[in-house]
């Protein structure tokens, strides 16, 4: 039977992309909120003996969690043989452990959750720091995938002697690799936070690179706080405005107006999370995966 | 041990008055939300050998569930004796079985969602009108309290001759009950549904109770629609302007001003949901219910 993939709202345009590349069908679903709040889901194709993939990317996850495990009951209930879950963009992966005491592990709880619903989950470049892989958290098959070839290869592609500059320490390893890809020379700042939302930033000897186009990058834009300091830095010591690449566009808040109001010339993301700075598709990357399993 | 209650935001005004009226602590947690959307959940007191009350009233359920499932995982993961959730309001009673081909059976599902997560669970009158008790679709012990005894007091002891007025058939059972309560006669109308948001009622004979105040009860106010169209007939037939009391008020987008609008006097609603309508205070219903289980 050919396999089925639904999209949740908003992931509508990388489902399709998905569902072409890997020759299965588009399910259709009906998913929408009552005035109340509540969430009404209903399938309108079939599932019975069919793999089924729905895909959903998981920032803000709260609100979208109930939605996606009622869908992926529902298509258990009326008889799909196995349902997995897409997510683009995996929550919950910062809290592994109790930072202080009395802490909910809820990257162990979220995972736990997912994995009582779902039978697979395919995800891109998850924040896995002190990790080394899925499997230590979820339970059921959970395979991640690294865009970072992608990133790659846009930044060869389409930037003129680039930096490329990773905004802290934990990103270190990820822009080394990155860099290695585009054939292109990189630096890492060090980074302190001082709370959700304000981090200092200081940028070590700069003058060396004066004549490249600074490139940062990062896994996730969130804040943007982080880019957002480095990028006034660098112009401060007058090198050109910034490009700013990251695989995860989650801003929160206003973070995109103030990246743009701060002088940054460009945000590019992948497109794990729909936004208007998606310039990579992570289709591709996600084909091949998906079809090993349903196929 | 001495049980503990834990308030789940918006929910520390009854968990006050409840933890006081059956001897508990109250237990302190940090619940909040990151800038990315994600929550963080933290125990304060220590629950280890405890038994452990969550109050999270259910209205707007969706973005409620995760920190709510994500602190009673915690409870348990620290070693709480048992963890049950007082839930005033609860949600996802509707949809209980597949009106049309394909839907998901919502109630069923978060029956067992909660089911996995809490020992037992309290509730005050959920839309109950298909099945005859909770049992049906929670396999934890899960026990159903009526505010009507509440509805009637109030009622008797502030209106002067009232009429009760039941916005629906669906509503008979429960409008007579607080009638019979109250000492006072009732009515119940016909109510047409043409979509989630849209009602016409018609109003048999009112002209027998011209000189009564009416009193338009019902279990919830949701969009409020059945009660401001019910209030527009009344008021065109020349009655009294009515007073709404409901034991939810859930009141979806705008209802509430809407209500006021429409000519209705006040509007009363038990405190099961936070809302400045709130005159009937539920704790003296709840505590005798959780004193016996945690005690």
């Amino acid at each position: 039977m050919t396999p089925l993939v639904f999209a949740l709202p908003e992931n509508e345009t990388i489902a399709a992309s998905l569902a072409s590349r890997i020759g299965a069908d588009r399910g259709a679903a009906e998913i929408r909120r009552f005035p109340d709040g509540e969430s009404y889901v209903r399938l309108d194709t079939p599932v019975a003996g069919h793999e089924v993939a729905l895909v959903c990317t998981l920032d803000r996850p709260d609100v979208k969690l109930l939605p996606l495990l009622f869908l992926a009951r529902l298509c258990k209930d009326l008889g799909a043989a196995r349902v997995g879950l897409v997510a683009p963009y995996l929550a919950y992966m910062r809290q592994d452990r109790r930072f202080r005491p009395g802490e909910a592990i809820t990257s162990t709880y979220f995972a736990e959750m997912l994995s009582r619903s779902v039978d697979w989950m395919v995800t891109i470049d998850p924040h896995l720091h002190r990790r080394s892989s899925l499997k230590e958290i979820y339970p059921i098959p959970a395979r991640a995938l690294s865009a970072a070839p992608l990133v790659s290869r846009w930044i060869r592609e389409r930037i003129r002697e680039p930096l490329l500059i990773g905004p802290d320490a934990e990103s270190a390893q990820w822009v080394a690799a990155v860099a290695a890809g585009a054939g292109a020379p990189y630096v890492v700042l060090e980074k302190e936070r001082h709370g959700d939302r304000d981090v200092s930033v200081s940028v070590p000897q700069i003058d060396r690179w004066r004549h490249h186009t600074p490139v940062l990058v990062d896994d996730i834009i969130s804040t943007g706080r982080t880019m957002t300091e480095t990028a006034r830095h660098l112009l401060a010591a007058g090198m050109t405005a910034p490009i700013c690449v990251a695989i995860h566009a989650v801003f929160a808040e206003k973070a995109y107006t103030e990246m743009l109001a701060a002088g940054i010339a460009e945000v590019v993301t992948c497109n794990t999370i729909p936004h208007e700075t998606n310039r990579i598709d992570v289709a591709e990357l996600l084909a091949p995966a998906i079809r090993e399993i349903v196929a």
